[in-house]
């Protein structure tokens, strides 16, 4: 089966290098171009990322490889062998492309309304935008952080957000928050009627406690990963909103984050080795999801 | 017992007027201070808040204030009564003078390395906005947001704290950031010895899974209320840190944001009414503690 799914990824590589190809990239830069999309790595061949094409076919095609990029592959894998309805019925990537949908929708209108952009035009910035982030991918078609405050605070959330598990993303990923919305639905029942016994589900099974737990703690290590990276590169005296977006992006394996210095459209460059590194461990510590490196820190998992 | 409560809340509104007095304040000012002091409200007669008097002594006196505020009352009233060891064992209350001491040491060591303060100097005014922020009283001696990077930072996450449950203070709570601490210990024993049975323990009682439960949808509410608010803001086109900071200081019933518009040193003034209602709608949530005021847009809450 891991076999599969090495072939689904190594087919939506080249199906994604191919589109790329006939929008018109060049061997070398359809080929990187498909690798970090698929595997929502987001690297570029330009320092523009995929501004630098300026290509209205270019961001559709990267924009749907990312959208795959963050579907978990065993379904992906389903649905090609003739089971799509395990796909398009599966819980997790339901809520992922509705968050993907309304975020897009949400920023498209908002950059019709307030910057007053052709609609077409919003739909396809606000789209890639949302998906690169969302996923983690990184790229940038476009520097949305000239697009105003709403754009620019959600995008800031969704980078918390990521694909779904089984998928290249990383972040929190959009089952953890499921969980956490059914427990919190739960817990509000249990206010409304306090002698009811409702057990929290997910995709119509029960969750278990000790899901619940392991989901819960992954996000406070998560949160408080995230509060502790951003306070060393405060004390390392980077500004605020430097702090803030670039611990928030290492962490979720992003790539940019907020503000002229590591927005989409400044690189990470000038910021002091220390920081450099302290964003690398926590890019580390993000993919590895907090709690495994945490564990190599304690005695008791030496000497066992 | 609540006449005994209120008894310790009158007297220690009292005894901080007196103090105010002696530090030569005039009648009306040391009452007003003294009655916003103890409740952690943090309104002042001068929109320059405690910086208007530009003394040592006041500022130590209100330091004094705000933390006994944010302290347990019966543990207040047990001390007062011959049992100082019920306060000074407390676990709740040691972590809470544990954070106020770090952070205060944090950033007075930070005043006097990068901004050249006077140790003494530094101390002062470190331990006032720690102590003003982290129980959400909202006093300001001084513009801390031209202090640099390192306590903006700190001060942002401090305003998510608050004081000790059975305070006047609002925020999530020190116990409730105790009790999530004692389960990611847990929950980080138990991947290292699968086997062993470890049961998450706060002032050495074991916690109940409905207590976890419970603070971690706490928890999880807050932050969620938090982005929405944001986003909500951001919709009305604040900037990301006017909105991130001002929608984190409603929630949390502190007072001043960062920034140059919700700064300690400007005031909310200038924001459209729009986000003046949804900020009020914040702080009204917040202080309730969020689930409260959700179960009213329940349905099934008003038919029963």
């Amino acid at each position: 089966i891991s076999l599969l799914l090495t072939l689904v990824y190594v087919v939506l590589t080249l199906v994604c290098g191919g589109a790329l190809l006939l929008c018109g990239m060049t061997g070398v830069e359809a080929t990187t171009h498909a690798m970090t999309t698929i595997a929502t790595g987001g690297y570029s061949t330009s320092d523009a990322s995929i501004g630098h094409f300026n290509s209205a076919a270019v961001e559709v095609v990267i924009t749907a490889g990312m959208v795959l990029g963050g579907t978990p592959f065993m379904l992906i894998l389903m649905a090609v062998r003739g089971r799509p309805e395990q796909l398009a019925g599966n819980t997790q990537f339901r809520a992922y492309i509705a968050i993907l949908a309304c975020a897009t929708l949400a920023v498209a209108a908002w950059l019709v309304l307030k910057d007053h952009m052709l609609p077409l035009r919003a739909l396809r910035g606000a789209a890639f935008s949302v998906a690169s982030i969302m996923t983690g991918t990184g790229f940038a078609a476009s520097d949305y952080t000239v697009w105003g405050a709403f754009p620019i605070t959600l995008l800031f959330f969704l980078t918390f957000v990521g694909g779904c598990s089984g998928s290249t993303s990383c972040g929190i990923k959009v089952f953890r928050f499921q969980i956490v919305a059914a427990v919190v639905g739960r817990e509000f029942r249990r206010i409304i009627s306090p002698n009811e016994i409702i057990v929290p589900r997910y995709g119509g099974l029960a969750i278990s406690q000790d899901a619940i737990a392991s989901v819960m703690n992954f996000m406070a290590a998560f949160v408080f990963g995230f509060a502790a990276l951003t306070l060393a590169l405060g004390l390392l005296g980077l500004d605020f909103v430097t702090a803030a977006s670039s611990a928030a992006t290492a962490i979720s394996n992003v790539g940019p984050g907020l503000g002229p210095v590591v927005g989409p459209s400044g690189t990470f460059q000038s910021l002091p080795d220390t920081a450099k590194w302290l964003l690398a461990a926590g890019m580390v510590v993000g993919r590895l999801e907090v709690m495994t490196v945490l564990v190599l820190f304690s005695r008791q998992f030496w000497r066992d």
